[in-house]
């Protein structure tokens, strides 16, 4: 018994150190979704990354972590850069 | 012995086959630090995807890859957008 | 030979409980690509999750997925904010 048990584990161990599980590659994917007015929010699943303003404004924050909000005085579009590892 | 061996290794190549890992799954995380001044750092760990200024300042550069610069002459506060996989 | 195989199964199963595979873990790695003029496009395999523009302009959008445009009239130069899992 003992001597199958050591040519059981020695077999088993040299397949495992050749054994290359297939592990799902995942790449950074983003689109941009853009809205009128001063809020523009990413999918379901995706995170804001950055946001663009209309009227030249650089000033925004993210309310939650998916929605763009644009501070200037007068904003006409919102544009949320989303991303997520797909 | 030879038999042993074959037996051994079929099973070895069928239980590998059928073998699925536990692959941590890992997601895209941001997070907005906001500072006053020209300057905003990401924690430790983060980079900077994108930045926003005060002053409705849309001219940014990023120092390393983790400080978010605002260029125009007038800013009041600086924030960058940091993310990780988490 | 039931006997052989059973020895054999629950050896591989053991084993496979205890088996970690050694998974490589990604980060996320962003550049800046600074170019003159209102256009600015990431390296191959990257992707955009921000942009900065000239003349404190805050208005920009991203032309598939990997080049910055800076929307307002005047722009002397525009940096895309690339980023991917390395």
């Amino acid at each position: 018994q003992c001597s199958l048990d050591s040519v059981v584990n020695k077999r088993i161990q040299e397949a495992l150190k050749e054994y290359k599980p297939s592990i799902p590659t995942k790449t950074l994917s983003c689109v941009s979704i853009t809205s009128s007015g001063r809020l523009s929010s990413c999918p379901a699943g995706m995170v804001v990354t950055g946001c663009a303003c209309g009227y030249a404004c650089g000033s925004w924050d993210v309310r939650g972590t998916t929605t763009c909000h644009c501070q200037c005085s007068v904003i006409d579009w919102t544009t949320a850069r989303c991303c997520h590892l797909a």
